[in-house]
Protein backbone atom coordinates (compact mmCIF):
# COMPACT_ATOMS: atom_id res chain seq x y z
CA UNK A 1 0.00 0.00 0.00
CA UNK A 2 1.81 3.32 -1.15
CA UNK A 3 2.39 6.09 1.55
CA UNK A 4 -0.49 8.47 2.11
CA UNK A 5 0.85 11.33 3.61
CA UNK A 6 -2.86 13.05 3.48
CA UNK A 7 -3.67 11.11 6.68
CA UNK A 8 -1.73 13.38 9.10
CA UNK A 9 -2.84 16.08 7.57
CA UNK A 10 -6.51 14.66 8.30
CA UNK A 11 -5.53 14.32 12.02
CA UNK A 12 -4.28 17.58 12.42
CA UNK A 13 -7.36 19.43 10.82
CA UNK A 14 -9.61 17.10 12.93
CA UNK A 15 -7.99 17.89 15.82
CA UNK A 16 -8.55 21.52 15.67
CA UNK A 17 -11.52 23.18 17.85
CA UNK A 18 -13.26 26.27 17.47
CA UNK A 19 -12.49 27.53 21.32
CA UNK A 20 -14.41 29.86 21.72
CA UNK A 21 -17.64 27.61 20.34
CA UNK A 22 -16.27 24.47 22.96
CA UNK A 23 -15.81 26.76 25.78
CA UNK A 24 -19.97 27.33 25.62
CA UNK A 25 -20.75 23.87 25.00
CA UNK A 26 -18.50 23.13 27.66
CA UNK A 27 -20.00 25.68 30.34
CA UNK A 28 -23.66 24.85 29.03
CA UNK A 29 -22.84 21.17 30.04
CA UNK A 30 -21.57 21.77 33.42
CA UNK A 31 -24.55 24.38 34.63
CA UNK A 32 -27.41 21.49 32.79
CA UNK A 33 -25.69 18.28 34.17
CA UNK A 34 -24.96 19.87 37.83
CA UNK A 35 -28.68 21.49 37.39
CA UNK A 36 -30.19 18.07 36.72
CA UNK A 37 -29.15 17.37 40.70
CA UNK A 38 -31.17 20.37 41.78
CA UNK A 39 -27.60 21.92 42.59
CA UNK A 40 -25.26 24.81 41.88
CA UNK A 41 -22.16 23.94 42.92
CA UNK A 42 -18.78 21.99 41.65
CA UNK A 43 -15.63 20.87 43.42
CA UNK A 44 -12.37 20.56 41.62
CA UNK A 45 -9.04 18.69 42.40
CA UNK A 46 -6.57 21.62 41.22
CA UNK A 47 -2.84 20.25 40.88
CA UNK A 48 -1.37 22.87 39.06
CA UNK A 49 -1.80 21.13 35.83
CA UNK A 50 -3.08 22.16 32.35
CA UNK A 51 -5.87 19.60 32.84
CA UNK A 52 -7.60 20.68 36.23
CA UNK A 53 -6.81 24.22 35.28
CA UNK A 54 -9.26 23.90 32.05
CA UNK A 55 -12.04 22.15 34.20
CA UNK A 56 -11.87 24.58 37.21
CA UNK A 57 -12.08 27.41 34.70
CA UNK A 58 -14.67 26.40 32.71
CA UNK A 59 -16.91 25.24 36.06
CA UNK A 60 -15.97 28.97 37.35
CA UNK A 61 -17.90 30.48 34.12
CA UNK A 62 -20.27 27.79 34.06
CA UNK A 63 -21.44 28.64 37.34
CA UNK A 64 -19.69 31.46 38.81
CA UNK A 65 -16.44 31.79 40.83
CA UNK A 66 -18.71 31.38 44.09
CA UNK A 67 -19.75 28.55 43.34
CA UNK A 68 -17.00 26.33 42.67
CA UNK A 69 -14.36 25.02 45.84
CA UNK A 70 -10.70 24.19 44.07
CA UNK A 71 -9.09 21.70 46.34
CA UNK A 72 -5.28 21.21 46.60
CA UNK A 73 -4.09 17.84 47.71
CA UNK A 74 -0.33 18.00 47.99
CA UNK A 75 1.85 15.09 49.21
CA UNK A 76 5.00 15.44 50.82
CA UNK A 77 6.98 14.99 47.92
CA UNK A 78 4.78 17.41 45.62
CA UNK A 79 6.78 19.98 44.05
CA UNK A 80 6.00 23.08 45.32
CA UNK A 81 5.57 24.77 42.17
CA UNK A 82 2.87 22.76 41.63
CA UNK A 83 1.09 23.69 44.61
CA UNK A 84 2.32 27.69 43.65
CA UNK A 85 0.72 27.14 39.95
CA UNK A 86 -2.80 25.93 41.81
CA UNK A 87 -2.80 29.37 44.05
CA UNK A 88 -2.05 31.52 41.00
CA UNK A 89 -5.37 29.54 39.07
CA UNK A 90 -7.10 29.42 41.97
CA UNK A 91 -6.44 34.04 42.53
CA UNK A 92 -6.86 34.57 38.75
CA UNK A 93 -10.62 32.72 38.80
CA UNK A 94 -11.49 33.92 41.95
CA UNK A 95 -13.00 30.69 43.35
CA UNK A 96 -12.67 29.80 46.69
CA UNK A 97 -10.30 26.72 47.67
CA UNK A 98 -9.02 24.59 50.19
CA UNK A 99 -5.90 22.81 50.87
CA UNK A 100 -6.14 19.11 52.21
CA UNK A 101 -2.33 17.53 52.72
CA UNK A 102 -3.04 13.45 51.94
CA UNK A 103 0.73 12.83 53.65
CA UNK A 104 -0.77 11.68 56.64
CA UNK A 105 -3.86 9.59 54.50
CA UNK A 106 -0.91 8.17 52.31
CA UNK A 107 1.38 7.48 54.31
CA UNK A 108 -0.87 6.03 57.31
CA UNK A 109 -1.88 3.43 54.78
CA UNK A 110 1.68 2.96 53.27
CA UNK A 111 3.00 2.30 56.88
CA UNK A 112 0.44 -1.17 57.32
CA UNK A 113 1.28 -2.84 54.23
CA UNK A 114 4.95 -5.68 55.02
CA UNK A 115 6.30 -4.96 51.81
CA UNK A 116 8.05 -1.81 49.99
CA UNK A 117 5.29 -0.80 47.62
CA UNK A 118 6.77 0.01 44.07
CA UNK A 119 6.42 2.85 42.34
CA UNK A 120 3.14 2.16 40.25
CA UNK A 121 1.27 1.33 44.02
CA UNK A 122 2.71 4.38 45.94
CA UNK A 123 1.32 6.48 42.90
CA UNK A 124 -2.27 4.64 43.06
CA UNK A 125 -2.17 5.45 46.69
CA UNK A 126 -1.79 9.20 46.33
CA UNK A 127 -4.49 9.36 43.57
CA UNK A 128 -7.13 7.21 45.64
CA UNK A 129 -6.37 9.40 48.82
CA UNK A 130 -6.86 12.69 46.98
CA UNK A 131 -10.37 11.26 45.33
CA UNK A 132 -11.23 10.34 49.38
CA UNK A 133 -10.31 13.85 50.20
CA UNK A 134 -12.18 15.51 47.22
CA UNK A 135 -15.29 13.67 47.19
CA UNK A 136 -15.72 14.60 51.09
CA UNK A 137 -15.18 18.14 50.02
CA UNK A 138 -18.14 17.52 47.49
CA UNK A 139 -20.04 16.51 50.62
CA UNK A 140 -19.03 19.53 52.48
CA UNK A 141 -19.16 21.92 50.02
CA UNK A 142 -22.58 20.63 48.75
CA UNK A 143 -21.12 20.26 44.88
CA UNK A 144 -21.06 17.93 41.99
CA UNK A 145 -17.16 16.52 41.09
CA UNK A 146 -16.28 17.84 38.02
CA UNK A 147 -13.67 15.51 36.29
CA UNK A 148 -9.92 16.33 34.64
CA UNK A 149 -8.96 13.62 33.03
CA UNK A 150 -9.13 14.32 29.03
CA UNK A 151 -9.45 12.10 26.12
CA UNK A 152 -6.52 10.64 25.76
CA UNK A 153 -5.08 9.70 29.38
CA UNK A 154 -8.77 7.94 29.67
CA UNK A 155 -8.01 5.94 26.13
CA UNK A 156 -4.78 4.96 27.14
CA UNK A 157 -5.45 4.12 30.78
CA UNK A 158 -2.69 6.84 32.00
CA UNK A 159 -4.39 7.49 35.48
CA UNK A 160 -6.13 5.79 38.32
CA UNK A 161 -9.27 4.13 38.35
CA UNK A 162 -11.47 5.20 41.25
CA UNK A 163 -8.29 7.71 41.74
CA UNK A 164 -8.42 10.85 39.47
CA UNK A 165 -10.75 9.11 36.98
CA UNK A 166 -13.07 9.44 39.37
CA UNK A 167 -15.45 12.15 39.12
CA UNK A 168 -19.40 13.07 38.47
CA UNK A 169 -19.13 15.31 35.37
CA UNK A 170 -16.53 15.47 32.91
CA UNK A 171 -16.42 18.51 30.28
CA UNK A 172 -12.96 17.57 28.92
CA UNK A 173 -13.18 13.87 28.66
CA UNK A 174 -14.05 13.86 25.22
CA UNK A 175 -10.48 16.49 24.39
CA UNK A 176 -7.28 15.17 23.50
CA UNK A 177 -4.62 16.74 25.72
CA UNK A 178 -2.95 18.87 22.54
CA UNK A 179 -7.06 19.73 22.03
CA UNK A 180 -6.98 20.71 26.03
CA UNK A 181 -3.70 22.42 25.74
CA UNK A 182 -5.75 24.76 22.90
CA UNK A 183 -8.26 25.38 25.40
CA UNK A 184 -5.92 26.35 28.06
CA UNK A 185 -5.05 29.52 25.82
CA UNK A 186 -8.31 30.38 25.08
CA UNK A 187 -9.65 30.14 28.59
CA UNK A 188 -6.53 32.40 29.93
CA UNK A 189 -4.98 30.10 31.63
CA UNK A 190 -1.49 31.05 33.52
CA UNK A 191 1.28 30.55 31.45
CA UNK A 192 3.74 28.77 33.62
CA UNK A 193 0.97 26.10 33.32
CA UNK A 194 0.08 25.75 29.98
CA UNK A 195 3.90 26.15 29.30
CA UNK A 196 5.16 23.29 31.43
CA UNK A 197 5.43 19.42 30.66
CA UNK A 198 2.97 17.73 31.56
CA UNK A 199 3.45 15.31 35.05
CA UNK A 200 0.96 13.67 37.13
CA UNK A 201 3.57 14.93 39.71
CA UNK A 202 3.49 11.73 42.03
CA UNK A 203 7.71 11.98 42.66
CA UNK A 204 10.11 14.42 41.75
CA UNK A 205 10.78 14.93 38.38
CA UNK A 206 7.99 13.17 37.07
CA UNK A 207 7.28 13.44 32.64
CA UNK A 208 4.20 12.30 31.36
CA UNK A 209 5.52 11.67 27.72
CA UNK A 210 8.89 10.10 29.30
CA UNK A 211 7.02 7.45 31.01
CA UNK A 212 4.85 6.66 28.25
CA UNK A 213 7.59 6.80 26.03
CA UNK A 214 6.26 9.24 23.26
CA UNK A 215 4.96 12.64 22.42
CA UNK A 216 1.46 14.07 22.98
CA UNK A 217 1.05 15.73 19.74
CA UNK A 218 1.52 12.17 17.81
CA UNK A 219 0.11 10.30 19.77
CA UNK A 220 -3.50 12.18 19.61
CA UNK A 221 -2.88 12.04 15.57
CA UNK A 222 -2.80 8.87 15.93
CA UNK A 223 -5.55 8.16 18.49
CA UNK A 224 -7.81 10.29 16.31
CA UNK A 225 -7.62 8.25 13.51
CA UNK A 226 -7.76 4.79 15.09
CA UNK A 227 -10.46 5.89 17.16
CA UNK A 228 -12.48 8.99 16.11
CA UNK A 229 -12.09 8.04 12.17
CA UNK A 230 -11.71 4.44 12.75
CA UNK A 231 -8.77 3.73 10.20
CA UNK A 232 -6.86 0.39 10.88
CA UNK A 233 -2.90 0.56 12.34
CA UNK A 234 -2.03 -0.87 9.01
CA UNK A 235 -3.54 2.33 7.09
CA UNK A 236 -1.34 4.10 9.86
CA UNK A 237 1.54 2.73 9.24
CA UNK A 238 1.30 3.21 5.73
CA UNK A 239 0.84 6.42 6.35
CA UNK A 240 4.34 6.95 7.54
CA UNK A 241 3.36 6.81 11.27
CA UNK A 242 6.01 4.77 13.76
CA UNK A 243 4.95 1.37 13.73
CA UNK A 244 6.20 0.68 17.42
CA UNK A 245 4.06 4.10 18.51
CA UNK A 246 0.94 2.72 16.53
CA UNK A 247 1.23 -0.41 18.19
CA UNK A 248 1.73 0.95 21.50
CA UNK A 249 -1.03 2.99 21.62
CA UNK A 250 -3.37 -0.28 19.87
CA UNK A 251 -2.35 -1.88 23.02
CA UNK A 252 -2.63 0.21 25.56
CA UNK A 253 -6.07 0.80 24.48
CA UNK A 254 -7.26 -2.71 24.76
CA UNK A 255 -5.55 -3.38 27.92
CA UNK A 256 -7.09 -0.31 29.84
CA UNK A 257 -10.71 -1.05 28.92
CA UNK A 258 -11.77 -2.52 32.42
CA UNK A 259 -10.77 1.38 33.29
CA UNK A 260 -13.37 2.86 31.53
CA UNK A 261 -16.48 0.30 32.57
CA UNK A 262 -18.40 0.03 35.43
CA UNK A 263 -17.98 -3.46 37.65
CA UNK A 264 -19.61 -6.49 35.56
CA UNK A 265 -22.26 -7.91 37.20
CA UNK A 266 -22.98 -11.44 37.04
CA UNK A 267 -26.10 -11.71 35.48
CA UNK A 268 -28.95 -14.19 36.93
CA UNK A 269 -32.25 -11.85 36.63
CA UNK A 270 -34.46 -10.24 33.88
CA UNK A 271 -33.75 -6.67 35.01
CA UNK A 272 -29.78 -6.65 36.10
CA UNK A 273 -28.19 -2.95 37.04
CA UNK A 274 -26.41 -1.73 33.90
CA UNK A 275 -27.45 -4.32 31.39
CA UNK A 276 -31.25 -4.08 31.49
CA UNK A 277 -31.79 -1.70 34.06
CA UNK A 278 -30.49 1.55 33.41
CA UNK A 279 -32.76 4.23 35.06
CA UNK A 280 -33.46 6.84 33.57
CA UNK A 281 -34.44 4.85 30.32
CA UNK A 282 -35.99 2.18 32.24
CA UNK A 283 -37.73 3.80 34.59
CA UNK A 284 -38.85 7.10 33.60
CA UNK A 285 -42.46 6.43 33.87
CA UNK B 1 -58.30 -1.23 42.52
CA UNK B 2 -59.25 -4.23 44.68
CA UNK B 3 -56.08 -5.45 46.28
CA UNK B 4 -54.63 -7.83 45.41
CA UNK B 5 -52.43 -10.46 47.93
CA UNK B 6 -50.84 -12.47 44.78
CA UNK B 7 -48.77 -9.66 44.48
CA UNK B 8 -47.26 -11.18 47.55
CA UNK B 9 -47.00 -14.36 46.83
CA UNK B 10 -45.48 -13.49 43.37
CA UNK B 11 -42.77 -11.48 45.01
CA UNK B 12 -41.75 -14.30 47.30
CA UNK B 13 -41.67 -16.48 44.57
CA UNK B 14 -39.50 -14.62 42.05
CA UNK B 15 -37.18 -13.70 44.84
CA UNK B 16 -37.11 -18.02 45.43
CA UNK B 17 -33.46 -19.32 43.69
CA UNK B 18 -31.97 -23.12 42.93
CA UNK B 19 -28.90 -22.24 45.46
CA UNK B 20 -27.51 -25.37 43.81
CA UNK B 21 -27.32 -23.89 40.05
CA UNK B 22 -26.66 -20.45 41.13
CA UNK B 23 -23.23 -21.24 43.17
CA UNK B 24 -22.50 -23.09 39.88
CA UNK B 25 -23.35 -20.50 37.77
CA UNK B 26 -21.76 -17.78 39.85
CA UNK B 27 -18.39 -19.84 39.97
CA UNK B 28 -18.40 -20.19 36.39
CA UNK B 29 -18.46 -16.45 35.98
CA UNK B 30 -16.21 -15.55 38.29
CA UNK B 31 -13.77 -17.87 36.34
CA UNK B 32 -14.17 -16.36 33.67
CA UNK B 33 -14.74 -13.10 33.82
CA UNK B 34 -10.90 -12.87 35.75
CA UNK B 35 -9.57 -15.44 33.26
CA UNK B 36 -10.29 -13.06 30.41
CA UNK B 37 -7.49 -10.78 31.80
CA UNK B 38 -5.24 -14.00 31.83
CA UNK B 39 -5.27 -14.26 35.28
CA UNK B 40 -6.76 -16.93 38.24
CA UNK B 41 -6.65 -14.57 40.98
CA UNK B 42 -8.67 -12.18 43.13
CA UNK B 43 -9.05 -10.15 46.20
CA UNK B 44 -11.89 -9.74 48.39
CA UNK B 45 -12.47 -7.31 51.38
CA UNK B 46 -13.97 -9.60 54.03
CA UNK B 47 -15.62 -7.60 56.75
CA UNK B 48 -17.14 -10.53 58.75
CA UNK B 49 -20.70 -9.47 56.92
CA UNK B 50 -22.56 -11.57 55.00
CA UNK B 51 -22.08 -10.15 51.33
CA UNK B 52 -18.63 -10.57 51.75
CA UNK B 53 -18.69 -14.35 53.13
CA UNK B 54 -20.83 -15.11 50.15
CA UNK B 55 -18.34 -13.26 47.69
CA UNK B 56 -15.30 -15.09 48.78
CA UNK B 57 -16.97 -18.64 49.32
CA UNK B 58 -17.94 -18.45 45.85
CA UNK B 59 -14.16 -16.98 44.47
CA UNK B 60 -13.06 -19.89 46.78
CA UNK B 61 -14.53 -22.26 44.78
CA UNK B 62 -14.32 -20.96 41.26
CA UNK B 63 -10.73 -20.67 41.82
CA UNK B 64 -8.64 -22.53 44.66
CA UNK B 65 -8.47 -21.33 47.84
CA UNK B 66 -4.77 -20.55 47.58
CA UNK B 67 -5.59 -18.40 44.49
CA UNK B 68 -7.89 -16.10 46.68
CA UNK B 69 -6.66 -13.60 49.69
CA UNK B 70 -8.75 -12.25 52.00
CA UNK B 71 -8.11 -8.24 53.13
CA UNK B 72 -9.75 -7.72 56.60
CA UNK B 73 -9.72 -3.96 56.88
CA UNK B 74 -10.78 -2.92 60.68
CA UNK B 75 -11.13 0.47 61.43
CA UNK B 76 -10.34 1.65 65.41
CA UNK B 77 -14.06 1.42 66.35
CA UNK B 78 -15.21 -1.32 64.38
CA UNK B 79 -16.76 -4.71 66.43
CA UNK B 80 -13.83 -6.54 67.52
CA UNK B 81 -16.73 -9.55 66.54
CA UNK B 82 -16.69 -8.39 63.25
CA UNK B 83 -12.90 -9.32 63.26
CA UNK B 84 -13.19 -12.45 64.70
CA UNK B 85 -16.07 -13.58 62.41
CA UNK B 86 -13.98 -12.93 59.14
CA UNK B 87 -11.45 -15.13 60.56
CA UNK B 88 -13.66 -17.86 61.19
CA UNK B 89 -14.62 -17.85 57.72
CA UNK B 90 -10.95 -17.44 56.30
CA UNK B 91 -10.16 -20.25 58.29
CA UNK B 92 -13.53 -22.20 57.07
CA UNK B 93 -12.38 -21.46 53.12
CA UNK B 94 -8.69 -21.71 53.64
CA UNK B 95 -8.27 -19.06 51.81
CA UNK B 96 -5.15 -17.07 52.31
CA UNK B 97 -5.43 -13.40 54.51
CA UNK B 98 -4.13 -10.07 55.48
CA UNK B 99 -5.33 -7.83 57.94
CA UNK B 100 -4.35 -3.82 56.72
CA UNK B 101 -5.68 -0.94 59.73
CA UNK B 102 -7.08 1.98 58.13
CA UNK B 103 -7.30 3.81 61.35
CA UNK B 104 -3.97 6.05 60.66
CA UNK B 105 -5.31 6.62 57.28
CA UNK B 106 -8.40 7.77 58.06
CA UNK B 107 -7.90 9.86 60.76
CA UNK B 108 -4.88 11.21 58.63
CA UNK B 109 -6.97 12.53 56.18
CA UNK B 110 -9.76 13.54 58.95
CA UNK B 111 -6.99 15.54 60.56
CA UNK B 112 -6.28 17.48 58.18
CA UNK B 113 -10.00 18.65 57.78
CA UNK B 114 -10.94 21.84 59.53
CA UNK B 115 -14.26 21.60 60.27
CA UNK B 116 -15.99 18.11 62.47
CA UNK B 117 -17.36 16.02 59.61
CA UNK B 118 -21.01 14.13 60.21
CA UNK B 119 -20.65 10.59 60.63
CA UNK B 120 -21.92 10.24 57.11
CA UNK B 121 -18.80 11.91 56.05
CA UNK B 122 -16.95 9.36 58.34
CA UNK B 123 -18.47 6.51 56.88
CA UNK B 124 -17.72 7.25 53.31
CA UNK B 125 -14.03 8.38 53.92
CA UNK B 126 -13.84 4.90 55.77
CA UNK B 127 -15.32 2.91 52.49
CA UNK B 128 -13.18 5.00 50.34
CA UNK B 129 -10.10 3.96 52.41
CA UNK B 130 -10.53 0.27 52.34
CA UNK B 131 -11.13 0.39 48.86
CA UNK B 132 -7.76 2.42 48.41
CA UNK B 133 -6.14 -0.41 50.92
CA UNK B 134 -8.22 -3.19 48.79
CA UNK B 135 -6.89 -2.34 44.93
CA UNK B 136 -3.47 -1.91 46.20
CA UNK B 137 -3.43 -5.80 47.24
CA UNK B 138 -4.81 -6.35 44.22
CA UNK B 139 -2.11 -4.96 42.57
CA UNK B 140 0.12 -7.04 45.27
CA UNK B 141 -1.27 -9.96 45.45
CA UNK B 142 -2.23 -10.19 41.51
CA UNK B 143 -5.89 -11.09 41.89
CA UNK B 144 -8.67 -9.02 40.78
CA UNK B 145 -11.02 -7.41 43.45
CA UNK B 146 -14.36 -9.40 43.37
CA UNK B 147 -17.33 -7.07 44.83
CA UNK B 148 -19.41 -7.78 47.86
CA UNK B 149 -22.41 -5.18 46.84
CA UNK B 150 -25.57 -6.65 46.76
CA UNK B 151 -28.84 -6.01 43.87
CA UNK B 152 -31.09 -4.02 47.42
CA UNK B 153 -27.83 -1.97 48.27
CA UNK B 154 -27.02 -0.93 44.58
CA UNK B 155 -30.41 -0.26 44.03
CA UNK B 156 -31.14 1.98 46.95
CA UNK B 157 -27.62 3.37 46.65
CA UNK B 158 -27.11 2.21 50.41
CA UNK B 159 -22.90 2.01 50.29
CA UNK B 160 -20.65 3.97 49.06
CA UNK B 161 -19.30 5.10 45.61
CA UNK B 162 -16.03 4.41 44.63
CA UNK B 163 -15.69 2.86 48.01
CA UNK B 164 -17.50 -0.56 48.75
CA UNK B 165 -19.08 -0.24 45.76
CA UNK B 166 -15.74 -0.22 43.65
CA UNK B 167 -14.86 -3.45 41.86
CA UNK B 168 -13.68 -5.42 38.82
CA UNK B 169 -16.30 -8.36 38.92
CA UNK B 170 -19.11 -8.83 41.62
CA UNK B 171 -20.78 -12.45 41.65
CA UNK B 172 -23.52 -10.76 44.09
CA UNK B 173 -24.66 -7.59 42.32
CA UNK B 174 -27.93 -9.22 40.55
CA UNK B 175 -28.99 -10.76 43.67
CA UNK B 176 -31.22 -9.07 46.57
CA UNK B 177 -29.97 -9.20 50.22
CA UNK B 178 -32.49 -11.58 51.22
CA UNK B 179 -31.37 -13.88 48.35
CA UNK B 180 -27.81 -13.59 49.54
CA UNK B 181 -28.75 -14.62 52.95
CA UNK B 182 -30.15 -17.78 50.95
CA UNK B 183 -27.27 -18.54 49.49
CA UNK B 184 -25.10 -18.07 52.03
CA UNK B 185 -26.85 -21.33 54.25
CA UNK B 186 -25.74 -23.08 50.68
CA UNK B 187 -22.38 -22.30 50.73
CA UNK B 188 -21.85 -22.98 54.53
CA UNK B 189 -21.11 -19.67 55.83
CA UNK B 190 -20.40 -20.01 59.80
CA UNK B 191 -23.84 -19.66 61.48
CA UNK B 192 -22.33 -16.40 63.31
CA UNK B 193 -22.17 -14.10 59.92
CA UNK B 194 -25.11 -15.80 58.41
CA UNK B 195 -27.49 -15.19 61.91
CA UNK B 196 -25.98 -11.89 63.07
CA UNK B 197 -28.37 -8.10 62.03
CA UNK B 198 -26.95 -6.73 58.63
CA UNK B 199 -24.67 -3.71 59.86
CA UNK B 200 -21.86 -1.53 57.40
CA UNK B 201 -20.07 -1.67 60.82
CA UNK B 202 -18.93 2.13 60.32
CA UNK B 203 -19.53 2.92 64.20
CA UNK B 204 -20.64 0.97 67.31
CA UNK B 205 -24.31 -0.31 67.33
CA UNK B 206 -25.10 1.15 63.33
CA UNK B 207 -27.77 -1.60 61.91
CA UNK B 208 -28.99 -1.67 58.33
CA UNK B 209 -32.53 -1.91 58.99
CA UNK B 210 -32.83 0.50 61.52
CA UNK B 211 -31.06 3.11 59.50
CA UNK B 212 -33.14 2.39 56.24
CA UNK B 213 -36.28 2.46 58.14
CA UNK B 214 -37.57 -0.89 57.21
CA UNK B 215 -36.57 -4.81 56.74
CA UNK B 216 -34.98 -6.49 53.96
CA UNK B 217 -37.72 -8.56 53.31
CA UNK B 218 -40.69 -6.77 52.93
CA UNK B 219 -38.27 -4.30 50.81
CA UNK B 220 -36.45 -7.06 48.24
CA UNK B 221 -40.10 -7.88 47.66
CA UNK B 222 -41.10 -4.43 47.12
CA UNK B 223 -38.22 -3.72 44.93
CA UNK B 224 -38.69 -7.33 43.11
CA UNK B 225 -41.90 -6.38 41.81
CA UNK B 226 -40.93 -2.54 40.85
CA UNK B 227 -37.60 -3.22 39.08
CA UNK B 228 -37.78 -6.64 37.50
CA UNK B 229 -41.49 -7.13 37.11
CA UNK B 230 -42.21 -3.41 36.57
CA UNK B 231 -45.45 -3.29 38.34
CA UNK B 232 -45.91 0.41 39.64
CA UNK B 233 -46.25 2.02 42.95
CA UNK B 234 -50.04 1.92 43.23
CA UNK B 235 -49.80 -1.80 41.83
CA UNK B 236 -47.90 -2.31 44.87
CA UNK B 237 -50.37 -0.23 47.33
CA UNK B 238 -53.44 -2.15 45.80
CA UNK B 239 -52.23 -5.31 46.62
CA UNK B 240 -51.25 -4.32 50.31
CA UNK B 241 -47.79 -3.08 50.23
CA UNK B 242 -47.02 -0.10 52.71
CA UNK B 243 -47.59 3.16 50.52
CA UNK B 244 -44.75 4.76 52.55
CA UNK B 245 -42.17 1.77 52.27
CA UNK B 246 -43.22 2.04 48.69
CA UNK B 247 -42.72 5.96 47.85
CA UNK B 248 -39.16 5.77 49.77
CA UNK B 249 -37.96 2.60 47.84
CA UNK B 250 -38.67 4.16 44.58
CA UNK B 251 -37.20 7.62 46.00
CA UNK B 252 -34.19 6.11 47.17
CA UNK B 253 -33.71 4.35 43.84
CA UNK B 254 -33.98 7.76 41.47
CA UNK B 255 -31.86 9.30 44.02
CA UNK B 256 -29.11 7.17 43.80
CA UNK B 257 -28.69 6.34 40.12
CA UNK B 258 -25.35 8.52 40.04
CA UNK B 259 -24.10 5.48 41.54
CA UNK B 260 -24.51 3.68 39.56
CA UNK B 261 -23.05 5.12 36.45
CA UNK B 262 -19.52 6.14 35.02
CA UNK B 263 -18.93 10.01 34.91
CA UNK B 264 -21.23 11.91 32.27
CA UNK B 265 -18.70 12.86 29.72
CA UNK B 266 -19.26 16.08 27.30
CA UNK B 267 -20.04 14.71 23.74
CA UNK B 268 -17.97 16.80 21.48
CA UNK B 269 -16.63 14.07 19.35
CA UNK B 270 -18.17 11.36 17.47
CA UNK B 271 -16.66 8.11 19.24
CA UNK B 272 -17.34 9.26 22.72
CA UNK B 273 -15.95 7.21 25.60
CA UNK B 274 -18.93 5.17 27.26
CA UNK B 275 -21.12 6.62 24.22
CA UNK B 276 -20.00 5.95 20.79
CA UNK B 277 -17.15 4.05 21.82
CA UNK B 278 -17.24 1.09 24.09
CA UNK B 279 -14.33 -1.35 23.20
CA UNK B 280 -14.53 -4.17 22.38
CA UNK B 281 -18.04 -4.33 20.47
CA UNK B 282 -16.63 -1.11 18.74
CA UNK B 283 -12.81 -2.44 18.62
CA UNK B 284 -13.01 -6.32 18.34
CA UNK B 285 -11.36 -6.27 14.38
Amino acid sequence: MPADPSLRARAQAGLQLDAGLVCRVLEAFIRDEIGKFGIQRAVVAVSGGIDSAVSCALAARALGPAQVRAVLLPYRTSNPASRADAETLVERLGVSSVVIDISAAVDGLLRELDDDPSPLRRGNVMARARMMALYDQSEAFGGLVVGTSNKTELLLGYGTQFGDMASAVNPIGDLYKTQVQALAEALDVPCAIREKAPSADLWAGQSDEEELGFGYAPADQALYLLIDEMYRPADLTAAGFDAALVCDLQRRVVRSQFKRRLPVIAKLSNRTIDRDFRYPRDWGR
